[in-house]
Order: structure tokens, then C-alpha cells, then sequence
């Protein structure tokens, strides 16, 4: 499942990364709306897509800032996305007695569709190229850290001002590592409601085992309505649903919001992601993954408490997974030293680039300084050692706190004005938290920061405060008043001395490591500024070596691809572009219906009502990555002809560069969809809408 | 569960290890055969042992190769040891349509008894103290190197004198991490068959949940009937059944083996664990049990090929879990602490022990040289960047070519002549070896091997052959001819000539690392003699300051524990001795009967017929640790009363201090045995067997 859980606390931590690839594949590329890639496609297609055609498909899709995209379809807001996108929402619904997530929800009438607690989505507006006031702020002979603080200064400024002039979100966007600054402007809904939802059996068949596979029988969707003052929001844009689905060959587009990829990282870039960032990743996954499938076997209550949580992180196991076999293939590293040497080269025979060699250079320096500094930064500063919400509400609590007495531009960015709505819906969020669960996972990370740091650190003896992680844990969870919503709203509204006042243990917590937890922040913010500079001349020279249009790497934020519905090869065998619903019933047959292999009793009392031969899902080489999740695929018509729900396990090497011989996006077809409504679940109201028929009433 | 899966290679490989306890609980204790606990016995039961009472429970005591205990409970040579003890043969039998491990299994006739692949189990005949033999080969003025070489010569050259002269295994026993050398004398059995083993299921009744936890529920038994001349070996010692099992604080022993323990250890050796061997074992672990659960889910074959390994990673997992815990408890570490100061204050006031102060000094010395070379040696020596059965194999048949022809006593010791007959069990074993799972495994380890030490590390550059780690993985495991014993047998039986005329991958990957991995050996073995000679000093100040009869740390040699019977209080809440069988179907019931909460159709079926008030499981303050799975625990009369299968959770910590407050031993009952396999299996015949009758015919 191409899920982007992570990708909130990435854009907020601010990733640090990039040269451009040197060939391009025929349907490569994450593209900007504003340069779209009108050439290839009529030149390959012969399809040249109107600015209506644009400009409708653009506010047709829909950010989930949980992590994932969807789209509008229909007029009363009607929006669908991924079950597995929707996750974070059906979890923190439920409680002892309402497992949604596992059971599944349908609201039969407009009164029973279900407030989601903290759910933001955003549609794009307008793009705007900001990149020339973003770079005269930073003067010439600047040292890093003071070229950082003016770099974030501008950025908060323009997004205040057109915040302030046109009432949209609005964030200054960085494009090529460093090479573009654009100013993205959204609307916003924060009233989303669930209206249907069908099990996590079916949703997610076949489970981990299946995850990232290709052949598949998923039906990965989930259904929410926008709201606008209490009512339904009307909307222009939204996608007429196809009920003929897709064919073998067809062009189809895929508008979304990739999370990240790291196509344009240099060698030694790269290189630190293999031997460092995702190893180091990847053993706290694994612990994680551990803790959590254990604690989950304890008892059903204690699986439904964890469920969302335990997904996310077997499914950022698994893409990690893929993508690290990637980077550990020395062909792959070999293809990439092959384009850099080349790049490197054209650049030292061309005396207008040459200075631009330093560049390479620049980004090695900054990963030896960015390498030492990036344990103390993942554990303390982005708190991979305090594994909790309520350390993150208290951390949120105390540096809103501290930082709004500061100018907007001088704050750390994620208090910036513009930001301030998004960051109270999701502090004031009633989200269920479970004492139990938070103890579990803040005592884990504890003992991990230890482990890592070493015992005698400052910041662990700090943190452990001369207990052991787990009764440190128990206690600061225990002694917190953060649960309560209340309580946020009490200390956010207060100043310094509440906060003192309050004695809560964890702020106490936060602030006695928010010296040591700045300083290294502002380490890698130096860095990441040194490599913007840097990355920045990469592109120069990449466009002035392959004139040539291209697209940047993904920043969540939203993208057009495209590519053919395609079948492949796998070791010789040919992999048809689609599945049936037949096909669901002999997986589930073929493993004697043992989950994760087991279907919902619905879909076996209603087998014989449906038309087994409807296709279930499908292939294409349209150029994603995680947070593609929920992405309308739509046909030239700009109809809805599928919605992308995962890669298949050779996609997974996309993080680092574009294949189209085996690497495909897998979508659910839009013919499964209305007939599984309609004759499984009997949500004809919802059908009929997606149909083209007024909401239900 | 207190499996030891991992003893056999922890020997082979030599732990390094410690400081004797300041004060002794009254039922601590893993007591020496040839020097037990008369003292405190009879001060706080009455109890005096006599000669016999002691040889009969020695040699009634059987110790399992593969990591565990058993004992003898007919004429006829039938013992009874833990299901998870005997999951390593019953694993070996399995195949696509068999699932011992899952299913169970009894042999209703002679006949049908089911030999043992590759299981040794051994009897201890006699003690004989050699101390001062193996001391005297070591002169004045050795450097550790020659030292360890001079005290592994003398060693093997006992071992060899004894086997020739008895015919008996022989082993040089090291005890207080060198204080003592003694020769264990065993009886081998090497046709062993199968009996009876009830399902994994009940056997294993709560799974990973219910590990190490308490109130239990388990019927952890499994029989076997050891052979000799191809008839039922007629033994002349064997433990009499107590229908009577046993009551609240009645006094019990417990005869077994537990494993290791690592109570005498200096504080530096006790942070070394805690900071270093600890969590890179864990790490492994997380990795394995994730990749070994994603395996088994993709189907039931891949489930039941993997189940015993990932059974015991779980375990190790859990077990390892609780003494890092420990480990990371402040107070424990203080307490071990304040021990040590006062050790070493004392031996700093005597004049004749003031030169014993710089054994603490040596002690850290070494650990820091260990600490420096603990990555390779784990990776390289012990091969955990090379986990594959294959590998192993490639390796005894090279090693085993290389050492013939040097003096036994200058082999590396795990070739040594007195060690051969083991040696050949296993790696002429038919154990079935399954291409994908060797695959997993070993693409699996390579990673780890990489990540851990570099892409550039020459070690790492041979094992991959410019290949990434799952490629080379699959090139090897295809390209071995290893599989197969005959090829085995042949290159076994040849010579260096033979070998290379192979060609095998997998024999070349071992010769590859070879130098390497026998130079990193030599390091870590010269520091190994360090520490004994500097324990041994440790030792004699206990000695002198405390006066008191103690016993070593655990070594996997036959020990003799007590304890009363006796419930504990946690959170409040009274624990009870005891749990019935009724206990089980509301355990079940409770969690509706949902895995690993699920019982056996059979159990089902028969609840009617069982008397549920018959004692099932029982806890007791005997001093156990994993390797004691499988000990039988006997009554003043040296009746069978009940069997050990696991320690509770607060046990764990039992590894380095004991405390007799909460952590308890956990047993079957005798009772609950008798019942289940004659109202459950039907199994008359063992069971008559077991009270006392002649074996079926």
C-alpha cells in the first residue's frame, strides 16, 4: 500500500536531498500542473490536453493530509480515496465496542455519515513561481545558518501575505532540491465525513503477504463528503465516473500527490540513504513491528487499538524494504555513478558551468556533517525516542507557546501563521489515546534512545530521569493531563507561567530537552540550506547539458503521470494488466480462505449475485509513489477510470529512478467499484451518486 | 519458553563471561553434582540427600544436544522432555503433507516409534576435577594467546585420554568463567525415537502472549524412547511417577541443564551486555522474526517449513527482552554495583588478596578489545551474516579438512577427536533444507552483514561478489551440492585436493573469509583466557571474603535447583500455585477461542470425559534459566512430580540476580499428564507405561 503516514512529520522536519536523471523513459515523470508534459504526450499520444482539461482534473484532486490523495466525484462533494488512506480515520472512530476499520461503515443517510475528528484535505488552487524573491533574500556570502533563517524568513512572509489576500492555505513549495520555490495555494475542508467504507478484509486481501504484489483483488476504496457550513459542499470540479473501465493499452493519467522520491540525489547522497538513513530506519520499524504484532495478539480489544498503527508500520517496512534492495543492487548504483560521471564531465568541459563542479563536492561535505549529526536529530528532534502522541501534543503545546512571541518569519516553520489552523486541528483532535499503548511505545523508544545514545548521554539521563525506560514511561503517561482536550486548549491559551503552573511531567519532559533538541535541528537546517545551494547548480547544469523539460522530484504536493494499462513479465511468466472478481474468489479458495486470505461473509453470501467477469483491478506504468495513494486514474476524457492503490514490488526501486519493463501502478477499476456497492454492500444511494444521480436523501 | 536453541553454538563458539553473589537467597542456587547444597538444605528443610537419592536423579537426568532436559521415566529407556524441546525433531520429520510440530503424534506399537534425525541426548556419569591439571598447562608468563593455546591443548588431550579409556563423551568442563575445570563424563544416545507429542496448539496453548507469562496453561510434554543396538535401551535409573503431583510449599528439586547465566559478572561485563551484545542481538532477532512472519503468512507450506526457527526467534526474542530489561533497571544495576565495590574494598584491606584488585582492571581491557571486534566475530565467526544450514555445513566439512591434520589438541576445539561422533550427527543429518528459506535467510544475513560493516569492507566485497545480497544469496543455494548427504559424505571423506576439485560456491565462500574469521577468532579467544585468569582471581577474593559454598554460572551442565511450591503477589493480586485443567477451557473461552487462544478439535471433543479439576500447571522458587526446558522436578522421594517448561516474566531477570519474590519456575503437573493422555489421546499405553508398567508391545 502506497500510504504516506510518514509524510506530514517529513515535510515538517524538512528532507534534505538531487541531480537530474540523464534519460528519460517515454512515461516517466511526477509533473507539475504548471508544466505539464505537453511534448511527450502529443509526440508519444497525440494528446494534447486543454488548460480546461488541466485545470478541471487539478481541482478534481484532493490532498488527505493523513498521508494520501482522492479526488471529487461528485457535484455534493462526494470524494473517494483508499481504505487504507481513510484508515486513520476509521481507527480513531472506533472504540471497544466499534471496530470500523475492521468491520467496515455505510451511512444509509445524509444523518449518519460521521464526522471524521481530524482530518484536513486540500485541493489546489494556483500555482505560483515565487523562486526569485526566495532567492534575493539570500545574499551572497551569507554563511548557511544565516542564509537558512532569511530563506525561512521569506518564505513565511509570502505565505502570510497570500494567506492574508486570498484566505487560502498557502505554502511556499521547495522544487529541485533548491532549484525552485513555488507558492502552492489550496482550499481547505476540515468538516470530512465518512460515508462508506467497506471491511479491511477486502480492502486489504491478502494482507502483508500480498502488499506491494501484483496480481491483486483489492477494493481499496473509501468513501468521504466535503463540508462546507454544515451542509454538503457544492463543488465545480469533480470526475464523471466511467462504467466501461479501462482496456489493454490505453493512455490514463494519474493525478495525486507522490510523497517523496530521491531520483535526483547524487552518489553520496544516495549512498548515505543505504548505508545509514534507511538501515537505521529499518531496525526501528522492525522493533516496532514486533512490539506491536505481540501486543496485538494479547487480546482482540488491544488488536483493534493498534490495528492502524501496526499496518502503517509492516507497510513502511515492506516499501522501505524494496526500496533498500534497490540501492544494495550494484547495478543500480553503477547506472547512477555512470550519469553523474557524465554529468560531471559536461560540466568541467563547459567553462560557463565549472564553478558548478563544486556542487558535488558541497553535498559530500554537508552528508559527513548531516551523517554524524542524524542520530541525535531522528531521536531527538523529530522524537523517534518519544514515541508518544501525548510527547508530541506536549511538544506542539510548549514550542506554540515559545515561538509566537517570535516574528512570523524567525519562527521554526511548522508555527508559522499560515500553518496555525492545521497544526490546532490536529492538537485539539479527540482522537481516542490509550494509556496502555502510549506506555508501551514511549517505554520502546525510551530504551531505543538509550540503546543508541548510550546511558551516559545528557539528553537519556535527562529523559529517563534515573528510571528504567518502561517505568519512566508508565509514569509520564500516567502523570500527564494532555489526554484531555480540554487541558491542550487551557495551557495553549495560557503563556509560560501556566505552563510552569502546570507541573505536567510530560512538558517538563520536552523542555528540559528543547535546548539540545534546537541546536541540532538548526545543524541540519544549515545543511539542508548548503545542499539546496548546491542542488541548485546541479540543475543548472542538468538543463543546460539535456535542455530538456523535466520535473522535479516529489514533495507531496500535486502531480500528473501518466502511462499505458500494460501487463509485464515476471520471471517469464506474463502477468495479465487485470484481474476479475472471479479471480478474488480463487485466491481466497487457493488458501482455503485463512486470513490474511479470508473474505468478508457478505462477499461469500452474495458471490452468486455478482458478475464474476467485472474487472477488479489493474496495471499501468503511470510513474508513482507513496502518497499516489487514492489518486484518480482517469481515461483522455478526464473520466474516472480507476482509482491507484499500491505499486507492485518491482515499483519499488521508483524512489530512486524510473523503469517501465516491470515497474507498475496498481488501481482498483471503476466497474468493480459500483458493482460491489450495489450488489455486496446494497449501497445503491452511494452507486447512483457516483453514477451521476443526486446524494441520497 | 526456556528453549536453548542457541547453547550448542554458544559453546562451540566460547562464552566469555564473572563475580560471585554477596549474599544468597535461601532457595538460590544452580548446585554442582559433586558439591550441592547440603548445607542449606538441611538448615531450612531437614532435608540430607544421601549418595544415592543424588546418583539416582544424576543419572536419571538426560541432557537433549539440540537445547533442553529430559529424564528417564521407565525401565525401558522412555523419557519425557518439553514439546518445545522436541520441536526440533519434530520439525525434521515434517514435510508437505506431514505437520508433526502442528498435528502431534503417537506411535501406538513399537514399531511405529519414529527415529530422530540428527539428536544426541547425553547422561552424566561422572565428575572428576581437573583444575589443577589444566592450570599447570598454563606457565608464568604465557601471553594470553599462548596461554589459551596451552590450556586448549591440555583440555583436548583430557578429553581424548578419558574417551579412549571409558568410551564415554568427554568433556572439560569450565566453571566461575575459569576458576574450575571439570570432566564431565556422559553416556550417548544416538538412536532416538519419537513417542508421543500432543499438538503445538496445547502444547503451546497462549503462543507468544502467554510466553513467559503465568498463570498458564500448558501441556508442554513430548516422549521419546532412546535406543541402543536397535532395541529399547534398558536403563537402570529412571524417575518414579507421583500420581499425587504436588502441594503448596511442599519442597521440590529440579535436575536439568540450565544454559547460561550471568550473575558473576563485573559490572563492565554486565554494561558490555547491556550496551553492546544485547541490543545487536535483539536487532537481529527483530529482523529475523519480521522477515519469518511475513514468510510463513504467504502460505501454510512456508508456515510449517519455518515454524520451529521462528518459534525460537520468538522465544529468544522474548527471553532476551526481559534480561535487557533488567539490565536497564537502574536499581539492578546499582545493587550489582554496590556488590562489586564492596568486593573489591575487601580484597584492597587483606594484603593477600590486594594483587587479585587488577583482575577487575583486566577484565576491562578485554572488554574493550572484545567490544572493538564483537561486530566481526558475531558476523563473521558466528556467522550470523551467513545464516544458512548450508553455509554451516560448508563450513564443518572444510574446517573438519583443515584441522585433521593438525594435533588434536591445537584443532579449533570444536574438532578436537572427542567431539567427532557429535560433530558427524549433525552434518550428515537428513534434516530436510528447503531452497527458499535458505534463500531468505541467507540474502537475508548478507544484508545485515553489509549494512553492518560496510560496503567497502573487504569481507563484505568476497561474501557478495558484486553481486547484491539476494542474488548472491539465490547463486549460492542454487549452486551447492551440499543438499545432498552423499556429496557430503564424499568431500568429508577427502581432502583438500577433493575440495577444491568441487567446486562448490558455498564451500568457496567459506574458504573466502576463512583467514579472516579464524584471526578475529584468535582475538577474541586470547581474551576469553584474559578473563578466566582473571575471574579466577575475582573467584578466590569471594572465596576468602564470603566463606561460603556456592555454585558456578550455568554452562549447559547438569545442576540440581530446589524450591518450594509457592504462589507470588503481582500488582496487588495474589497469584496462585497452581492452575487445572478446567482453567484452560476458560482461557480459551475467554479470548473465543481465537488463535493462539484456540484448542485442539480433540480437546474439544473429550472436555466432557476430564476430570477439570486435576492440577495442570504449577510455579516454584527453584533457581532455573532456559536449557532447564525439559527438567524434570522430583519430591524428597525423587518422584516425578511435574516437568519444567518456562519461568514467568518476572524470571527472566534470573540471568543475573536471583530473587525469589515473584520469579517462578513453571511446570506440568504429573497429574495433568497422566489425565490428558488417557482421557484426551487415548494413549493407555504410554501412560501405563509411565505409572509404572511394562513399555506397549
Amino acid at each position: 500500500m502506497m500510504t504516506t503516514k510518514l509524510i506530514k512529520s517529513m515535510l515538517v522536519a524538512g528532507c534534505l536531498a538531487a541531480a537530474l536523471p540523464l534519460r528519460m523513459h517515454a512515461n516517466e515523470g511526477m509533473w507539475l500542473y504548471n508544466d505539464p508534459p505537453r511534448q511527450v504526450l502529443k509526440s508519444a499520444y497525440q494528446f494534447e490536453p486543454s488548460a480546461a482539461w488541466l485545470e478541471h482534473l487539478q481541482k478534481s484532486s484532493v490532498r488527505f493530509n493523513s498521508g494520501g490523495s482522492g479526488s471529487f466525484v461528485s457535484a455534493d462533494g462526494l470524494i473517494i480515496s483508499n481504505h487504507h488512506v481513510g484508515a486513520d480515520s476509521l481507527q480513531k472512530f472506533g472504540d471497544a465496542e466499534h471496530n470500523y476499520l475492521r468491520d467496515g461503515f455505510h451511512a444509509k443517510t445524509q444523518a449518519e455519515e460521521k464526522r471524521c475528528l481530524d482530518l484536513e484535505l486540500n485541493v489546489l488552487m494556483s500555482i505560483e513561481d515565487v523562486t526569485e524573491r526566495v532567492n534575493a533574500a539570500v545574499k551572497e556570502g551569507m554563511d548557511p545558518e544565516a542564509a537558512f533563517k532569511a530563506r525561512r524568513s521569506v518564505m513565511a512572509e509570502i505565505e502570510k501575505e497570500s494567506l492574508d489576500k486570498t484566505g487560502l492555505r498557502s505554502d511556499v513549495v521547495t522544487l529541485y532540491q533548491g532549484g525552485r520555490y513555488h507558492l502552492y495555494r489550496y482550499k481547505k475542508y476540515t468538516d470530512v465525513r465518512l460515508v462508506f467504507a467497506p471491511e479491511q478484509q477486502v480492502a486489504f486481501f491478502g494482507g502483508d503477504p500480498d502488499n506491494f504484489e501484483y496480481p491483486r483483488f483489492n477494493l481499496d476504496i473509501c468513501l468521504f463528503r466535503a463540508y462546507e457550513n454544515g451542509q454538503p459542499a457544492k463543488v465545480e470540479h469533480y470526475l464523471k465516473w466511467s462504467t466501461a473501465g479501462v482496456s489493454e493499452n490505453e493512455l490514463v493519467f494519474v493525478s495525486g500527490h507522490p510523497g517523496s522520491t530521491s531520483r535526483l540525489l547524487t552518489v553520496a547522497d544516495l549512498e548515505y540513504q543505504r548505508d545509514y538513513a534507511l538501515p537505521m530506519r529499518m531496525q526501528y520499524l522492525h522493533r516496532l513491528e514486533v512490539l506491536l504484532t505481540a501486543y496485538s495478539a494479547r487480546s482482540e480489544e488491544n488488536g483493534r487499538r493498534a490495528r492502524d498503527l501496526l499496518f502503517g508500520v509492516q507497510n513502511s517496512r515492506k516499501a522501505r524494504d524494496g526500496r533498500l534492495s534497490g540501492l544494495q543492487d550494484p547495478q543500480l548504483m553503477a547506472e547512477k555513478a555512470a550519469s553523474e560521471a557524465k554529468l560531471r564531465q559536461s560540466a568541467a568541459s563547459q567553462p560557463e558551468l565549472k564553478e558548478s563542479l563544486e556542487a558535488w563536492d558541497k553535498i559530500d561535505q554537508a552528508k559527513k556533517v548531516i551523517q554524524a549529526n542524524a542520530k541525535e536529530y531522528t531521536l531527538i528532534e523529530s522524537a523517534q525516542g518519544y514515541h508518544s502522541t501525548l510527547f508530541t501534543i506536549a511538544r506542539q503545546i510548549t514550542r506554540s507557546l515559545a515561538e509566537r512571541g517570535k516574528p512570523n518569519g524567525e519562527r521554526l516553520r511548522e508555527y508559522r501563521d499560515s500553518n496555525r489552523e492545521s497544526l490546532e486541528l490536529a492538537l485539539f483532535s479527540e482522537e481516542p489515546l490509550y494509556d496502555d499503548l502510549e506506555q508501551l511505545l514511549l517505554g520502546n523508544s525510551l530504551a531505543w534512545l538509550a540503546e543508541q545514545l548510550g546511558w551516559d548521554h545528557p539528553i537519556v539521563k535527562k529523559s529517563l530521569a534515573g528510571k528504567s525506560p518502561r517505568a519512566r514511561a508508565a509514569e509520564l503517561v500516567k502523570g500527564t493531563h494532555l489526554k484531555e482536550v480540554g487541558a491542550r486548549k487551557a495551557l495553549y491559551a495560557g503563556d509560560a507561567a501556566v505552563l510552569a503552573a502546570a507541573k505536567d511531567p510530560m512538558i517538563e519532559l520536552v523542555q528540559a530537552i528543547d535546548t539540545e533538541a534546537r541546536a541540532v535541528r538548526k545543524i541540519m537546517e544549515a545543511q539542508d540550506e548548503v545542499k539546496r545551494q548546491a542542488y541548485a547548480k546541479i540543475g543548472k547544469v542538468k538543463f543546460a547539458v539535456e535542455k530538456t523539460s523535466t520535473y522535479p522530484d516529489a514533495t507531496f504536493t500535486l502531480r500528473l503521470a501518466f502511462g499505458t494499462v500494460k501487463g509485464y513479465t515476471e520471471d517469464g511468466n506474463a502477468v495479465p494488466y487485470q484481474t476479475t472478481l472471479a479471480g478474488l474468489y480463487q485466491r481466497a479458495d487457493s488458501h482455503q480462505g485463512r486470513p490474511p486470505f479470508d473474505l468478508p461473509q457478505r462477499w461469500i453470501d452474495r458471490k452468486g449475485q455478482l458478475d464474476l467477469a467485472t474487472p477488479f483491478n489493474f496495471v499501468s506504468t503511470a510513474d508513482i509513489i507513496g502518497g499516489n495513494s487514492g489518486s484518480p486514474v482517469v481515461n483522455r476524457q478526464g473520466e474516472f477510470v480507476g482509482i491507484i492503490f499500491d505499486g507492485n514490488i518491482q515499483s519499488l526501486v521508483l524512489d530512486y529512478i524510473y523503469t517501465e519493463e516491470v515497474a507498475r501502478a496498481v488501481s482498483v477499476n471503476s466497474q468493480a467499484i459500483l458493482e460491489s456497492l450495489r450488489k455486496v454492500y446494497a449501497a445503491d444511494d452511494v452507486a447512483n451518486e457516483l453514477a451521476g444521480q443526486p446524494m441520497h436523501l
